[in-house]
């Protein structure tokens, strides 16, 4: 019923390259399927002006895609002289996330910079973005750690995300391109390997969308996100 | 124990006032509290490139705040030269909303454009504005079946939104500001009046929540939303 | 002869509401006729750099049209990424007028910023705002002598201002828009409650005009503007 | 008493060299002492889209300096990404100006730009501009009509510019840099070479000025703006 | 003497992989070393306006940096609003290059845009940019010619790129990111598999450099662009 | 055979006028022919932040065009919002050819600002630009000698430009616009009076070009370059 063959639980496949490129100090490709995005994580000492002085560190995030990730290109947001509301909307998430998941007082007075490339877009970048990108902070914050900057891991758990949503009336876990665009509704979830949530945006492309069918595609999150930290942990080994 | 002596599921009163100014074809002030919102709606014939040629309609919405309407000035977005990211974000927010409530096909090739600024925010600005932005939007459409522009009329349900959160461990309703700014979570919902969700936006801005925390949450939201269709009933008399 | 009814002199009413909103340090809805402007006043500690170091303070305005505060909608400014020349221009005027009352040494090093928002435009906004922010300025200036942030009343004079030209071959004062639109002369004046001038602006929209013409306008603006003085003075009782 | 030695009534050399330039329809470098500007008319058929279909034509001005024309370099506007509030003040002072010496009708569906981009700034650029303005104008005008784009002459008549200002607390003509910055009053006067006014825009910099002193500017603007008018005819011969 | 062991001639390994992404008509990575570019061709019908109705067809080209493509995080231009000199006479010194390689004429009315983006930097980003864009090119063209868009084939020759210099006092080929940053000249060169020049760019970074050196480089770069001919070669076989 | 009759390697006459403005420290009028540019120098204590402590000066350079200085009018750059590629580029070039004449630790903390503004283009201007900004800095380092700011002369050698280029299949010298247009291949080259070369751009505009082309295209850019020294000998006599 779904176009891939998939049931409505399963998600695509997931894989993980860390060291993706060399000169970040957390770097990762992570393909959902056909979605794929760079994530790199940039460790620097210092924090922005409104935290200085306070002992606190700070996670910010960009995410971009590439003009032709797409299936027709896009113009690209550095010629159009600004990012889109949607560019910036997912930037602001994929950060929000990344540091629900950090004690920033562990970090110390550093910034790190997650910045998330959709190098192939399928669907569910933004899900693949943050899963990812979780990855490539682990790498950064042990950086930091064996280089004696911090010294207590300030990961507090691991995060992780995917996109649920009901599809011909029927809920299903991460939907893919010729999904999304025709889902009635599409909810993205962010958690914690402790099983506790992060974000929940859940918004009715086409019908209004009820609390049993938001229950269960809450369900369908949980155990899907639940393979994807299987994943981080095969690549983090 | 809410620093307002409010009880757990209360909404501060609310006021909406249409008509508020005289040259859009829907002006309402909106007030949740302190927080007060000026919402137009202004339609006009014709429809972004996009669409032409479908004979559908659109509606599109802009969210603003005046530069004191908060207790330190913030900088003119115009100033600045661009909008922010939270700009961005709630004026996506508005808009998918308020389409979610219209059906674009008896819309017509018309173009509905909401515009919500806030003139004093306590909290709540977007919820507020999407209550408001509804009432405004059903005069413009009102406005256009009087001239009409369309035979029948294109609203399929109200909405109205309200946020909820997690405040010193308890769900709380229709947070103002010095809740939402040590709420531990923060939960925008926006639903239509036959009972349906919208729109669920849940974050951790502190702690990560349990599903139950969201479940309790959302009783608490759908509560809280039915109180806002009497209050927009009320003035639509 | 005048669409609205009016003699040549006679100005509309006009109604000055303080602490409009909660959070500026002086807060006016000033309204001649159905043109309304939410001025607000910000007091801020230290000045711009370039004034830094000198003892002196400093006082900046911006002005802002809501987008649907004219008959058809205009383009939200924040949105096109720039001020027009017209907002530019006439956010100089109101600064440069309001640093004419102010003895800017006895500021001492703060910076108060007045905001001028038309919510609803009726001709004359630029008159309205700089009449109303005055008003705001005053609210703002006494704030600061509540606190000891000054020790005297910077204040040198009040400030008002009011819009004349040539109507249909003859002198009016304080054009609304439909007069606006049709007038062959606009001119506004800036004045002192001392009788002076702090600002003149005639534009030939159409014709030029005599020095005789030149003066009947500045006669009647003289007489308008001592009718605000008056408004200014029962509003601040 | 002057700085110049000057007296009060005394304008500056004005020099008017017409095809300063070789490519505009109208080319020319007007000199008020040390300030030097390159107006250049450019004639184009068409009009902006809210006139086309109308018959009528368009003027419109742009006005510039060289980054090094003043004492101390000022950045490039280009550079900055933005025109300041000066800047579009002055191109639509001129602009306005011009439109008002020409009847846009006799003018046709053509559209004139003229340029103003001061090479060497001592004080009193903008009277300087338009006042060159007319004269690249009425060569562009020129040229239309012997190309057989326009059956009549479109110029109703000449206009000028000069600064007056009340300088040490007497009214002086024609400020220079030294004067402009320290004068109390400053006004510029547009006019027809029928004796009319076409703009007045004085302000007060320092202290607020009376209505005698303004109607003793105002003379003294009259004979000087005579004397440009003579420098304009010398030049149009 | 090279830091990487190289002789004066020897150009690093080179891979290019064709199909690299899966939306884009023509997409190969392209590596030289450690520099690795992305080359997207999308493939379009029309031109843009200047072009229209002439029967020619149109190439361009835009290039950019991933944040962390480099040794430390370069600031996203999408974010800073702009992009940078460099990056835009890149995009410039690309998108001439490719349209010396066709012949417009026999591509008709289509617009082929090449996207040539960096995920990894070490030197001669702009040539294995080059060199990697006409590879995605050919594929591009190919694909209009199957499904029947253009008839014949537009390519009139392969062009590649390499940059040489004077590093230590001697003529080296495609320096990578450590010569490049100690080089006392840098020179690109763009040539066709027919022998000719396209694009000769030489710059003293330290010493100007003698005419003698010049020819040096200019032989290094003839042989090594030879050297990319047959890699290109193979990927397209 | 060339359309102004000059001979093969024979460039336009060459005119530089010091002092045309009275502001900068350098001010040069140069004319190639019917190519008019203004070249300021500006020396201004300090430099950019990378530079800060390390005694070094800086040189920086910036291209503009005054909107008719071209046959048909260019959109204003500070109108538009940016530079455009070209205009950045040639700024780059401009900077990068006069830091390589000087010593820049012999400068000190001092930054040389050149701005080369185009008042009349008719092919050449870049080349222009470099052979009379160098006079400029000429007078700048004076300037900053005679007020004792450095102690030696920091100048290295002059500098000069030049374009050369094959037309109707022919190597010509100091092409001008209607030559430039049409020429198949377009080289600027940069020189030092000792001889050594600076900058070589070279492009194939129409045909790629051989090796032996670009060497006869070197030896009349050479002699071009001498001649071009006399005539900054003159000037600065």
């Amino acid at each position: 019923m779904r176009p891939s063959g998939r049931t409505a639980g399963q998600i695509r496949p997931v894989t993980i390259t860390r060291q993706f490129t060399c000169h970040a100090e957390g770097s990762v490709l992570i393909e959902f399927g056909n979605t794929k995005v760079i994530c790199t994580a940039t460790a620097e000492e210092g924090v922005p002006r409104f935290l200085k002085g306070q002992g606190k560190g700070w996670i910010t995030a960009e995410y971009g895609m590439l003009p032709r990730s797409t299936h027709t290109r896009m113009r690209r947001e550095a010629a159009n002289g600004k990012q889109s509301g949607r560019t910036l909307e997912i930037s602001r998430l994929i950060a929000r996330a990344l540091r629900a998941a950090v004690d920033l007082n562990a970090l110390g007075e550093n910034t790190i910079t997650v910045d998330c490339d959709v190098i192939q877009a399928d669907g569910g970048t933004r899900t693949a973005s943050i899963t990812g990108a979780c990855v490539a902070l682990v790498d950064a914050l042990n950086h930091l750690r064996s280089k004696g900057a911090i010294k207590t891991n300030p990961l507090k758990h691991m995060i992780a995300a995917v996109s649920v949503g009901i599809y011909k009336g029927a809920p299903v876990s991460d939907l893919d391109y010729p999904e999304d665009s025709e889902a009635e509704t599409d909810m993205n979830v962010v958690m914690t390997d402790t099983g506790k949530l992060i974000e929940v945006q859940g918004t009715a492309e086409e019908e209004p969308f009820s609390f049993d069918e938001m229950n269960d595609m809450m369900q369908l999150a949980k155990a899907s996100i639940m393979e994807l930290f299987e994943a981080q942990k095969t690549a983090l080994i």
